[in-house]
């Protein structure tokens, strides 16, 4: 049996080392090893910094690309349990996700329903699981109370606006500025997600959304930026607020005035998933946290973010946007892979 | 009665609002008044920041300058119970204590033992308080984990050494270059109070201290520079690591790598004794660290920092070196008021 998949035999510039092979897969499955038959996987930054060999986490080399996906079993080892052939199932730790077919650990699947949109599904490990804990771990928030986030329309983004509506809290997002008709389309999309106030970063210094007391001041920033939009964020946030980062986006540090932590007790956090899943997997909050986001992407409630899917052969093209986008285009990559 | 004070009526320049006046108290105190004749009142960079208006804590005006000090006490009003002629005590939120003499409420005031030096005595409530709280409520530390300090021989930072010593910790303290002598006379007054590594801004940058595995990385970071200063010690600190703001002297904001949020889990905070005072003041750990600080004055093992006494007369040139000094020359001024 053969597959096809993108593969990578050293750290570089995506466009270069990075390469689609065909394989032949093994005849035999091990104990714990399951076939499985890929739907779709996503490209995230994440994929392409690794690629790069920046990233904190190193795959061996030669590796296959990517750390999400979604697919159906063909088979099994004859030590795997709680999986059957014809299960749909989503990597949990498992890598190498950019292939028509792979063979991964049982241990790092986990099954998922037939009848949820596979796009949303497919990228519930990094953007959501995000979203969630940002929402849920740095501060207690209670109903109504004001999120402000920056880079609003990137895929975390767009889960944050909709699991804060969800949850109940007051959004507000801040995003670039862009010519229309972009401006008003991404507001509507953002606004359609459940997205309280949009500003772009210009409105954002001009408003009196808070002065005015229309709002009470945001208790959680989340930065995705750094720079100068981080410094807006979180001159916003009431005293003793929790600005989270999570990514960098303008490849600028995080500024922050002194008075900001001595006479506004302003606390500065950073997540990230990798290190959260690494510390907390098969815990009781890890599955909870699982069970809640797949129960709302199968009723609906939290859907995939704005994207584009492309061909396994057009993978190259799927890499250069995902770089170049940074982020700021308000849509996401996935590889088609049936 | 008469009694010399320094005042304000406005904010602005302290050359040019601040004069010394004279003034006759009043013939009876009220219920639950307290007349103070004064010994000595430290100058603060934050007295500095109140008479300039720029300071969050804004006196009536006119106002008296100085809000530590020491004094004994020549009559107290009549309902006042725990306070008699004759005791020695100091101000637990008085403010006003740039006097010869002074009316203070009773509830403002702390009895203290006459056995103890009174220019350490007399600024306990700012720079001690800090460093203890700084020391306790960010990371739980235990002996011999490491704390690094920027501005080492800040008023604040030379009560840190001595208390990290005595709690049984390590510190790297971080001044910057200046020509010999004072760089080895200063070095040494550092080292004779306890700290355990002194080096300067540069010497930081190329030191092998935590590379080479001499020095565990630090927990706890304490900033009171900001700008690069402040980027250097939280990259030198541990994953996981806090660095705690307390002071700007550089007036430069502080500038945080996205990176260090992210992968390195590194939380930024700040303190500010005012506010922590305000939340905590007569609390069971308030008083405890009190009794504690008390103690270790009155046993001779927390010391004041570097200092220089000037007469009340001479109050210009006290408040000129305060605020030229920024913090680095390293010592503070007193003003004599007996």
């Amino acid at each position: 049996m053969h597959c096809r998949k993108i593969v990578y035999e050293e750290y570089g510039d995506p466009m270069k080392v990075v390469s689609l092979i065909e394989q032949t897969l093994p005849d035999k499955l091990d104990d714990e090893q399951v076939l499985v038959k890929m739907i779709v996987a996503p490209v995230n930054p994440a994929d392409i910094n690794t690629i790069q060999g920046v990233y904190p986490v190193k795959p061996p080399l030669p590796a296959t690309g990517g750390y999400e996906g979604i697919g159906d079993i063909l088979a099994v080892g004859s030590c795997v349990k709680n999986l059957c052939p014809g299960d749909r199932v989503i990597p949990d730790g498992a890598m190498g996700t950019w292939c028509t077919t792979g063979v991964f650990d049982s241990k790092l699947l986990r099954k998922v329903s037939k009848d949820t949109n596979v796009y949303a599904l497919s990228g519930i490990s990094s953007n959501p699981c995000t979203a969630y804990r940002m929402l849920h771990d740095f501060v207690s928030l209670n109903k109504n109370d004001v999120v402000i986030q920056n880079g609003a329309n990137s895929a975390c983004g767009q889960n944050i606006i909709q699991l804060a509506n969800i949850f109940g809290y007051t959004t507000v997002n801040i995003i670039r500025n862009r010519p229309e008709p972009d401006l008003e389309n991404l507001k509507n999309h953002l606004k359609c997600l459940g997205a309280s106030y949009i500003l772009t970063e210009e409105e954002l210094r001009t408003t009196d959304l808070f002065r005015s007391g229309v709002l009470p001041k945001p208790r959680l920033g989340i930065n995705n930026i750094g720079g100068k939009s981080s410094t807006e964020v979180l001159r916003t946030l009431n005293n003793g607020g929790v600005m989270v980062t999570y990514g960098g986006m303008s490849r600028e540090p995080v500024i922050v005035p002194t008075a900001s932590f001595i006479f506004k007790d302003i606390q500065l956090r950073g997540f990230w998933m990798t290190r959260w899943r690494k510390e907390n997997v098969n815990t009781k909050q890890y599955n909870q946290m699982y069970d809640e986001l797949l129960q709302l992407m199968k009723d609906g409630k939290l859907v995939a973010p704005a994207y584009k899917t492309l061909p396994l052969n057009s993978f190259k093209e799927a890499l250069k946007n995902t770089i170049s986008s940074k982020g700021f285009i308000g849509h996401k990559y996935f590889l088609d892979l049936q």
